[in-house]
């Protein structure tokens, strides 16, 4: 299954981050787990929310509420005013929707869980924080979605010969984004494109990526984390109301788009999820993934 | 008159795209010219529809019916996902509206005349197939809105001294593109170029054009339409649905819009056409023509 | 106080604009200054508006109405087609709002002085004149409005060390860009760049302004006057009707909307002012800057 993560893997990582929190000189003065499921701290004026749930972070129900529980956490905190949003894996950011979700659904879990997924979206666009991405690892589909909701975004060029992709990848697997997520797209990059990034489902590197302003910055990723710190810092230091109303000047309409087609946005996907040849390929697709780990 | 073309540039022509058709080692499965005036071709899940209204492909009612057909027409083979809009004249794309149906006009015609160029618009720009604009040659006007319309556009970088142009140059003449024209060049370009391009009736060399994003790629015009055919078996290979659903995401509110519009539109142009100072305009301009041509 | 200017400066100021004058060896026609606060001269089919209210063209309610009569007074020429705005000061476009109008304001003031300036935006960038802005000097705040509110901007590499910068920097000082400036930011340099841009209100060197589009070139400080007139005769040669069509295809949408939400945009900004700490800050600051005159 998705959840199996690799025990040696979450170790490396864990250590990597708290050199990379020692690189600023800085005790995490608290750490308040909100869940297994995404860990949170808080350093002054700076939160971080790191996903955790190994391998790839894959978005279920209860994956969803514990990242909006984890912001709602952070940002009832006053002191705090930057958010770095991070993976525990550096391999991925986010690999988007856990499948098995959709796959042979309860209808009533599946409507909380489509509810949970816009959730998330409404709370990190509209967040009150300045929300930095750092995006160590894969950031496709739902992934993607996490990373264009940031108010910046810091790509890792990779390791090795391992180049990380972002991007809305959905229409390669015959499947389309939501309106909320295709429009943030087509707004991140331009209506040009973003028509051509949806059509093909297309993934990006992070030297592309940076190119079409799909990302902001790309750097070594070693240095992600803590240039996102960095990031977060200095949008930390600007008037938190006067910040907010700038994002709110830039964001307020789509955020109140979703609201107003929240409930109609639930059974459009529900109708698609619920379709025969749907449910088929995802059945298909999860028993390869089972043999896969065998 | 304009619809007088050479007999031996249209033998070039044909000459060269049948090599481009040799180039895939594909012999073109079946031919079904729709009219004299376009020339369409199905060959796998790729079609193409070639404008043969020589010497410029301008757009006369008939021209608009033509092309609206041979889109119908393709659309209807469930097998064909991908369209290549091509011109048999390696120097015009197509240069826009036929004066003609402007001057001195019948009000009847007048009026079928625009709502069959709205329709090219909406048939193009919403089509369900992935529709790659090759353009060998001029796009001006009209002509460059066949080229917004597409999916993707492959300009030729020209061949010897004459470059190609590119651009709605409207405001040059005394005239303005409809609304629906004017914002489709406003989204592809961005806001500020749009303002710039359409205020000054800016006609961009394939260079300028691809720094602004109005076409995507520039290539030899030998191998504009061979670039084309690969691009459109790629674009074909999305699955469908997801591909078409894709892009009613980010154009299905424009064209909603122009249906919405419509009437007004045609109001609009008919009141431009048949103001006064216009008509004498197009009168002296065509019998320029007329005398250029002994 | 604010507007006391260095007569030395003005006079230089004077000197260059007059040899900029000479450099396109043509008299100038007429002038007719609309107000001390800005002059206004038409020669042929460009006129020119200098603000002149020293030293940092702060936008005080007279200023603003001097800025909409001037236009009107050349709009009333039928012959003006382009309208060069630029600054007498060398070193500073506008430094935006005159702070003095927010402090301890009488109320009737403070709605009048605001109207003021929404009129100043619905003048420029609704003006049927092709606006050219000759940006010389720093364009902050309320001096960056004036700017993206022309068709075309021209601005000063520099002189010297001495390199001016141009965005909203409101957040910077704990306030927000009204709705009207912060989207006409958005739209300007697209929605990403924008939306960071107005979070940290940043500050923009021209090379910088150039590369997101906020200006659209960038020349000597001696150049600008001359580029500025180049390109005004350039723009007044398109017909006047289409280009005026042209522009109001891409802004009439957004001229409307402020129109529509005039009385609430006041209301907006009059609750903000009086808001306790804002005053506060607002005193302390202008108090600073009166030590800093002696």
């Amino acid at each position: 299954m998705l959840r199996v993560g690799s025990r040696t893997q979450f170790q490396i990582a864990r250590c990597i981050q708290q050199n990379a929190s020692r690189y600023f000189s800085q005790a995490v003065a608290s750490t308040t787990s909100s869940s297994s499921l995404v860990e949170t701290s808080i350093d002054g004026n700076v939160a971080t929310l790191t996903m955790n749930r190994l391998p790839v972070n894959s978005l279920s129900l209860e994956m969803c509420e514990a990242i909006s529980s984890g912001i709602k956490e952070v940002e009832a905190n006053p002191k705090v005013q930057g958010l770095v949003l991070a993976s525990l894996s550096k391999s991925t950011f986010s690999a988007g929707l856990d499948l098995n979700e959709l796959y042979n659904p309860d209808l009533d879990r599946l409507t909380a869980f489509w509810k949970s997924f816009q959730q998330v979206f409404l709370d990190l666009y509209g967040s009150r924080l300045a929300v930095i991405g750092a995006i160590e690892g894969n950031a496709p589909a739902a992934g993607c979605m996490l990373a264009l909701s940031c108010d910046y975004r810091i790509m890792s060029s990779g390791s090795g010969k391992k180049v990380p992709l972002i991007g809305l990848n959905e229409s390669q697997f015959g499947i389309v984004a939501p309106p909320f997520l295709g429009h943030l797209m087509l707004r991140t990059v331009g209506q040009r494109e973003g028509e051509i990034a949806l059509s093909l489902g297309k993934l990006y590197t992070p030297s592309d990526a940076l190119r079409v302003n799909m990302v902001d910055e790309v750097v070594d990723i070693e240095k992600v984390l803590g240039r996102s710190y960095e990031c977060a810092h200095q949008w930390a230091k600007i008037p938190p109301h006067a910040r907010y109303a700038s994002k709110m000047l830039a964001r307020k309409q789509y955020l109140q788009e979703l609201h107003a087609t929240r409930d109609e946005d639930v059974e459009a996907f529900k109708g698609f999820v619920m379709n025969e040849q749907v449910q088929k390929n995802l059945g298909a697709y999860l028993q390869s993934l089972k043999v896969k780990k065998k």
